[in-house]
């Protein structure tokens, strides 16, 4: 997934999963940074960030942080209020959009996230209830560099939520304890629990779950379909429109703050 | 899946799905005639029958039946026992060889089984999380002829149980309405109750699981492998081995009842 000498920017949240992550790549000598975005929930984004600094300092690696007030000058409520969508629809795009560019720009080969076994196999449950194919070709532990995205990958996918659990508590690692608020009733949850449901019955399921898909995957759903993807026209990411679904919601988001508050803006709209 | 004026067998058990089957299709015109194994389980084949029995009485249609005992000189618990192998195992394979081997001489051109939509999805489950490729291709309302196997459909996939069950209350259909007692705990009850807990967390989920798997079936998991099957040199069935599983199982309980009374036995084992 990595080859030596690659810097590695780290998706990290303040939970275990990613905070865990970034401590085994550093024992393992990578080169690791941590980049954190603050979605401005209350109650939970300060001591998140917290908890990334700490780390940080125990480390001694650099973390970066943006917010999506700075950007958006809204947070994550907001908007998904403005969306009427749930937060979790926006806050995907959103994190994946800002860590990407950030990575480019700031020389880092590769963005590491925290997904683990139960985060992956909800995931594919989803997938295959579905039959999102093409969802199902894009699954992996790692998604190679192309088209201006920054390889991707997610090293602890064969670890369970629990090892990494334990792990945490076993090398004392200062993380928040509750997920995301904004995430309550959000199906990943719901398919977690449906799969630990199995997993509690026929232990080893999840295990063989996952790695029989990875087996299976490129010989049943075959190869990726490479997307027809030009640079947005606003900011040069890679998207299949003119304009980016960021740089879309950006300007949604600046419409809606000039009708509420017209001599605020700074520059007119187009 | 039935072209008109081929006669066709129903595997009934005497419990909903079955006679619904069977009532629907003979109302529909088709000629459908029921045949019932009589697996010897106390407290439950007898009372199956008489439901069978009557609704052969109601529609004026044929009834066949054979049994465990006949066949193999013990029940199913017997075997199960012998086998030391959940019920379930040896039953189904076994079900299939009598359903099978009599359409054949009978001149049915195809064999029609109740399973509904419950059913297929939790197969469905079970194959998907152990990535079953083979059976998944395998999974299909309707097996054409071939090799010696007589046609078979299930004609009632895109039915809920649920469904059925109101079928059979407002046409008055009698049946046992507890299912097999040596199928308590088997895999496929419980991917059921998972498949429920889905279907009320997300209504639609059944449908739209089993009919995407449908839709994207033969282009994602392709053509079925023709298996090399051969006439079992001692019965004529097609197996992939010598001796079909049906032969050697009852080869085993031969020998199983010559050591328990030598006296009893006919013939001498080969």
């Amino acid at each position: 997934m990595i080859n030596r000498g690659e810097k590695i920017l780290i998706a990290v949240s303040g939970g275990k999963d990613s905070l865990s992550l970034w401590q085994i790549l550093t024992n393992l000598g990578y080169e690791a940074d941590g980049m954190f975005i603050d979605l401005g929930i209350p109650g939970f984004s300060q001591e998140s960030w917290e908890k990334c600094e700490k780390l940080s300092r125990r480390l001694s690696r650099k973390l970066f942080k943006t917010s999506l007030e700075e950007i958006f000058g809204m947070n994550l409520l907001d908007i998904a209020k403005l969306e009427r969508r749930v937060p979790c629809a926006s806050c995907g795009m959103i994190k994946r959009y800002i860590m990407n560019n950030f990575a480019l720009k700031n020389g880092y080969k590769v963005i590491a996230t925290g997904h683990h076994l139960d985060d992956e196999c909800s995931i594919l449950l989803g997938n295959v209830l579905n039959w999102q194919v093409e969802y199902l070709r894009r699954q992996d532990p790692s998604l190679k560099e192309e088209n201006g995205f920054v390889r991707k990958i997610k090293p602890l996918v064969l670890c369970s939520e629990e090892e990494i659990e334990n792990y945490a508590r076993v090398m004392n690692i200062d993380h928040v304890g509750k997920g995301c608020p904004l995430s309550k009733g959000a199906t990943s949850h719901f398919y977690k629990s449906i799969m630990n449901q199995i997993e509690e019955k026929m232990p080893g399921t999840k295990l063989r779950f996952y790695k029989g898909f990875l087996k299976i995957k490129k010989d049943t759903f075959g190869d990726e379909k490479p997307a027809e993807l030009k640079p947005c026209i606003r900011c040069g990411y890679p998207t299949t429109a003119e304009i980016c679904s960021f740089c879309r919601l950006h300007e949604r988001i600046k419409t809606k703050i000039s009708q509420q508050n017209p001599e605020k803006m700074e520059e007119p709209l187009s």
